[in-house]
């Protein structure tokens, strides 16, 4: 009932024919992207996840990473799945060579991370936080910080953790209050943080901790902070272990979901000041931090698509065992699962076709960062830079928004089972909530978008993605077949709609920010909503193409164009009656405080 | 933090100018129901809600109800607040005076059972129950069982409960196994029912089963189910209790939300059959639980509004205390809570905005029960009925759906804290969840309202309530303020999407039962958010008029019109947009099962 089998087909689509692997693997530094070698990995890590991490997701749920004296013990099996994932050199997928990584491009890398959230999402997570201690060593650590961490950051040996939130600091980082204290080649750092994913642990041999806090004279605000490298055992210059440093995890958080992460507060110095090193140049932690959020951010909006794939898989599995009831579609006697029934096909379908939305977004915006890192032409790079930039927060809050929504259907379909947590629906509802709030809650992506990504470029990097709309309506007017026309208006509306509120934002932003951001989510969602329309038209009109010259699974690509009908008769058709929500910032900023 | 105070004024609102009980109290034996008594009542029952039941709503969440040799003991302080609350007479609320009940009206009911929800769903649904058993017995049962059972199950010294459900009978009530066998003036029971709420517990001397079982020669099917009612205690004939009956609490189920009520696998007739007797005629127990599932699926609606009004309260709450970055309107230096921040304020204004109108939607079907029973003109009795008809699937779905999704933007307005198990606001989310499953599946209302509600008046009670939203638009027109104005397309646009979707289903749902089927839930949908706005805009319209009559808080007022407005701008907007869901069906029944 709880089983994950890795959606390859599915996966495979979207790399293709989204992400455009075929064209990624020729760009300068991504050659061993062979389709042979994309299939191998993906069916490999397919297998470990389906094989060794799904199994662990329930008795992770019910046993939690447990405190005792100071030691964080994790669930029964992860320590050996950990062993296994490291062994396989799995870690290493997308990292630069140079350190020891395989080098693999990112939408490969997003397809295999997707596949340990959907598989383990509690476990997911010390690969998740390590990979920005990795990037963020790796574009602002001094070459000896490179040389001691990241090798064994990359090999998953040691792992990272990102540690930025403080009781009165949050969403709200320029609030913090650790502060560290120059000690010769060094610095002492003291303070609590909350928050910490994987603080603490016993699967791997060191933690490595980059920390955020203060010097005694920094300015106030953003502006005064520094990163700082603080591993739990220091490193001697030869890299092996030297004593444990002065910090300690003095709690695990009691959460709704994601029992077997645990969540950590980290206490520093109270044996006198835990010994840090600076990370690029003292008060400029947080461009090192920000670094470190983008790719965040992607997989954390990966962890939507990941939760909602399996959601839709234990769905899928009980409808079509449990039997209940005659359905309206019967027509001889006998007994019928409850697949039968219409609603539970329609619920079904919502949860199947606002993955395949999400994940082609996820790895379209992936295949992008590929394409702004490694192309040849300096101006594509850009275009694709700004795509990235744009699609970012989109990602992060519009998949993990569905994702609580799917997981959610996912509880629905299984009736009054998935109430009960024997079940397994539950908790990934439960494991799904958390990912709008953290990495920067989907309210935070939303400002992002409106107010930064937006107004920085007054909208161009929007118009080009209309642009890129506007091509795919084209090809769908060339088009004759019925699923490709029954595409066209719902897109072309919400395209309009979203064109509308892109011009009233740019204006707004400026004349007036508050009223703007009060329209900020909505306008994301619609952005979101829109762009899952566009790419699931690109991918009908690539499976008719398909169809047409009769290659690949006729079944698979019928599929493809179904889904991508039902999304445009349930899911777009939702896009302009989001426009009044952006616009209507006067009513929200209007409302008297007192009157909540 | 997880305080709560029964919102009065706006409790107030919805009863008088939606429910309209001014008019209500006119009628034959509501005489009772005066504007004193009502703010009396509401009053006096806020402070049991908030100050009694309010409390110990997290401790029945940690400490769940438990199961010891037989015996289940509900939370600390559960027993006394229930003693406290059958003292006060507020079980006898709603009951006809005959048996000892205080015969106010359901409106008025409904409100306070608002209360009891908002404050402590796990205590709530053993009253819940209660009502039930009490109208089972008071339609169909004997005037002897009425004589015996009914005074104790109004005073709430005896609580009832519902059995239909067992592992292979769920939805499907029809595919029930317990037996029910002859033995002189009663019945054998055996069999094992699961799901039952309250079916054990430590608040009352007695606990009055209602089981649904079959006779040995009874037909298969729903037509071959009869209702006996099983105490606990065999009752004497001068009422006093006797042996313990042959029924058994042998499990408690394990669940994501509402721990503290106990959900229990009871055992019939292990020892040889539990004795029960015949309610109604054998072979028409169906009928007479359908007696039972109109009101509790009101109740079950009501649910969803209270949850959602409690996960306000606290977000709001939330919002006022916590300090967290400079929000763009800050126009001096200093602290300031989220509040100030123009994404928490909408979604605090989405949490109230559709909260009020699940209110309003709630109290209005409220009082047409009222209507249906006591109107003295036999044609408006069987008006209203119908309109009961058509509402009561649209509460129950359209309130529990909204009610998780307003949960769930408690918990986001909390951030991280939200996702933490001390805050509270995880356990509003987990305990919401229930209400969508449970007494029959959002799905089957939707089924319900479309297979059953449309089809056999051929939409007549659809149309009806169309042309009251009509008559809203009417009044609208003639109101020249501006945030009247901002209504009317909003709302015409909604109850255009509403006229088309219910011609297009009563047509297809003759011609075409699956497809009409498959778009019943998206229909359902549309009348909710349709009716929201329509009560809405009725209640601005009210609001405006006293702010023009300058009678009562004009704050108070003009918010009115600030959420009618909201909820133009943000909720009702999405109407058109189901439309092509409504209609969609062939997508959904032409999609090839074995590729799911």
């Amino acid at each position: 009932m709880t089983d994950y089998t890795a959606p390859l087909a599915d996966m495979r689509f979207a790399l293709t024919e989204i992400a455009g692997i075929g064209e990624i693997a020729t760009l300068p530094g991504c050659e061993q992207a062979s389709e042979d070698l994309v299939d191998a990995v993906l069916e490999e890590a397919g297998k470990l996840a389906g094989g060794v991490l799904a199994p662990l997701n329930r008795v992770g749920d019910q046993q939690g990473s447990v405190l005792e004296n100071g030691v964080v013990r994790t669930p029964d099996g992860f320590k050996e799945a950990y062993r296994h994932y490291v062994e396989g050199g799995w870690n290493a997928l997308p990292f630069a060579p140079e350190h020891g990584g395989q080098g693999l491009p990112i939408a490969i890398a997003t397809a295999v991370a997707e596949m340990w959230n959907s598989a383990n999402m509690g476990f997911a997570l010390c690969p998740l936080l390590n990979i920005g201690a990795v990037e963020a060593l790796t574009a602002h650590g001094s070459p000896e910080q490179q040389r001691l961490y990241l090798p064994k950051l990359i090999s998953g040996e040691w792992t990272g953790t990102m540690n930025l939130t403080e009781p009165q600091a949050g969403s709200d980082v320029g609030a913090l209050r650790s502060r560290a204290v120059r000690a010769g080649d060094h610095y002492r750092i003291t303070g609590q943080k909350i928050f910490i994913t994987y603080g603490e642990h016993d699967m791997a041999d060191n933690i490595v901790h980059l920390v955020l806090a203060r010097l005694p004279d920094a300015p106030p605000g953003t502006r005064g902070i520094s990163l700082f490298v603080v591993p739990k055992f220091l490193v001697n210059a030869d890299g092996s272990l030297g004593p444990r440093n002065d910090v300690r995890c003095v709690s695990l958080e009691h959460k709704l979901g994601i029992h077997a992460s645990p969540t950590c507060v980290l206490a520093y110095g109270d044996g006198g000041g835990a010994i840090g090193y600076l990370v690029g140049e003292e008060n400029r932690g947080m461009e090192c931090m920000f670094t470190m959020m983008n790719n965040a951010r992607l997989n954390v909006g990966l962890q939507g698509v990941a939760i909602a794939e399996r959601a839709y898989q234990q769905a899928r599995d009980f409808a079509r065992q449990r039997v209940q009831g005659k359905p309206v579609t019967a027509t001889a006697p006998g007994t019928y699962p409850i697949l039968h029934h219409p609603d539970v096909r329609r619920m079904l379908l919502l949860m199947r076709t606002e993955t395949e939305a999400m994940r082609a977004l996820a790895y379209c915006t992936a295949g992008a960062i590929d394409r702004a890192r490694h192309h040849p032409d300096g101006e594509v790079r850009a275009t694709q830079q700004r795509r990235v930039d744009l699609l970012i927060p989109v990602v992060k809050a519009w998949c993990t928004d569905l994702g609580v929504e799917i997981a959610s259907l996912g509880v629905q379909i299984h009736g009054g089972m998935g109430f009960i947590e024997e079940t397994g629906a539950a908790q990934h509802l439960r494991d799904a909530r958390i990912a709008p709030i953290y990495e920067g809650t989907n309210g935070i992506q939303a400002n992002d978008l409106v107010g930064r990504k937006l107004l920085r470029d007054r909208g161009a990097a929007a118009r080009e993605l209309i642009a890129e709309m506007r091509a795919v309506e084209a090809a769908l007017a060339c088009r004759p077949a019925e699923d490709l026309v029954a595409l066209r208006r719902p897109l072309a509306t919400g395209r309009d709609a979203l064109e509308r509120a892109t011009g009233w934002m740019v204006e707004q932003g400026e004349a007036d920010p508050p009223r703007a951001l009060a329209g900020a989510v909505p306008y994301l969602k619609l952005l979101g909503t829109v762009a899952g329309g566009w790419l699931m038209a690109k991918g009908a009109l690539a499976a008719e193409a398909r169809l047409e010259a009769r290659t690949g699974d006729a079944g698979f690509n019928a599929a493809k164009l179904a889904t991508a009908r039902f999304y445009a008769e349930h899911v777009l058709p939702a896009a302009p009656g989001l426009l009044p929500g952006v616009t209507g910032g006067a009513t929200i900023m209007g409302f008297d405080l007192e009157r909540f």
